[in-house]
């Protein structure tokens, strides 16, 4: 089941930078380990923003939360969700 | 190059039905066409509305207003258009 | 899987008097046959509006699509959709 | 009598960790006392988000202020608060 | 239990005039009733503007819909509902 | 001369408790005294809000300005004022 | 007492030219009496625009009310009223 | 005097379509003039959009009013002005 | 050259309270000058607001800019800019 | 290819002044050195705001991101980015 997500990062500029540059790097393995295990479909970046438009491939709405939700810099992310469906015009 | 670009359907409810449907069959093989073509990428429907979620590969900007114009529902659709980057998370 | 529902009415001040009866007739139909079957869980009145809260219990997204897209009065519904999981204060 | 009551939380990233532990746990055993007395009547997750859908059946909205006024981190949520009625619709 | 209502007209400026004659006149004599009978406290029109404030005491959610949906310019109203409750420093 | 003003109050979480303390109990002698004057015609709590809805009675403009500028609690407030005016359908 | 107004034009375009051309004539009439008498005492375009910013200097909101309602082309109007005061900052 | 200026379209679908294509050949024509002359700085479509932006470069806001005034499809246009003035950081 | 400027001011709370009143006459004297000099041509306090609307009688963009750029209070400062010009129906 | 981009600066009040005249300064070499290499093709300031309007030709959307997250003051700006396509009424 399909999901749209566009995620903004508003990381405070005042957090400590060892504890930014940490958070990073595992939101960075998150993701890869998500997109190897087939439930991140798609990450694009939004050229010349701190923001990305992401697909998810998931179970249901219970495991579309757990996703979210343990994004590492989740307390930093804002999100706009959209269940998607299949297009009556799109190519099998 | 790609760009996300949310459509929105607004055809006006005192539209001629035949005009409406002709529209509509239009619109399906016209993005058919460009899906088999490569250049409309991802075609997903918002679930429950009269919307979808697309990516578009195109050569550069002039190309995709091209396409985006020549859309036969054209006059009757809101754009909100991203483009899109490689994500640095993103796998190869 | 659950989906809270806000349904705003808009419909045109000149349709057709016979066919708005009409059509409120069948989404009262239609909207009672789905709370039978189990799947339009909640249904309630925004109070002073032309517009409710309904919490839809469906299998999917492709589900919910369908469920909405069927409305009788679907072409004057505005939506605002949220997917809703389970929270860790309500009780079992 | 029902309200439906969207809740935000924003927990400010800077509060102390053991207060605001403190005051989640207090949130939690709030809002399960609520449910066992019958005036917190739906409590959904918002997919995704650090937010809420409730539903309260309360006496007045003298009751449905204090409710909501004594919430553990009431100091922290945002509320969206619409008044319901039975919708002719649904089912008795 | 006290409500305030904000509403805006927006009667189409192609509305039969003397349909229009014969709703404000309904609509005036409506509010004169429920104003002699308790019900509507307060009304008063938004200086420079086709708008009004109100502040109905109604019984519960049921009535409060009931006298806003009976109102005889309804299809053409906003309303903007806010459930009130005493102030803590307001006199007795 | 009637101003409708809805207030919202946001007081920073940081603020010295007995600062807080004491700027709430100035401002609610000060909203029960100009009550008292006859300035101050209504004061209601928006249910389940940080929030109210105030009606002032002032010579003029310049004094409504006056009343709001010295509330103790003015820099923390947000205001929406809008001026009244008898309505035609108002109760002598 | 001075009351900032922004005023935009909203005229339908199948408005018959002829009971167009009128009203905005009728409006001129009337707009230029108001200056002559004083109450409408600063009258400037927005540059670019169907709309204008107004000051008005009248005896109180009903009087403002009286001024704007019968504008001839009320109807066709969108209003933003600002109460104004001396500023402490103005050259006497 | 520089001005940027963001036209959005909006000409209704049931526009008579002679008069709307003599409309557009108009337009374009009053803007080539215009971009001879030198007023019109620069003028780019909103790729995927029936919008621009647009540049003038005109003697004063008389004359920014006179030239987007006199547009033939001004009744249709929306317009977002902003005042430009001479960078610090831009090249001579 | 007429423009209209809206400011609102949103001074920190926590601005060192010295540095505060320095700021607050240096922009009080500011504003007395260029009254003077006649280009601040009018300054007018929005009731119940820290906030004002103001017209500039400037040569030109370029010395709009400096105007408002050089406030004391300029980094606490919200503008809207509107750009004027004259109204058909003023008097001359 | 173009990408009109309007970028307004959000530097935060209590930045070391230090650290805020070394951004700035470096904003400024970095954006005098992509003039002078043609990638920022126009640099104008919002007249009265710390704002500015720019217009990119960069070769595509990742290069656009490049440009723009290595800008010096990056995580203090707030971008609304617009590709632009050749318009048919500009002149060749």
């Amino acid at each position: 089941m399909l999901f749209a997500v566009r995620m903004t990062v508003r990381i405070p500029s005042d957090l400590n930078p060892e504890v930014r540059a940490d958070l990073v790097a595992k939101e960075k393995e998150y993701a890869r380990r998500l997109q190897r295990e087939g439930e991140w479909l798609h990450l694009w970046r939004h050229a010349g923003k701190y923001a990305n438009l992401s697909v998810f491939d998931v179970a249901d709405n219970e495991r579309l939360h757990e996703v979210l939700w343990n994004l590492p810099l989740f307390p930093y992310l804002e999100f706009e969700i959209t269940p998607l469906a299949k297009h009556p015009s799109a190519l099998a």
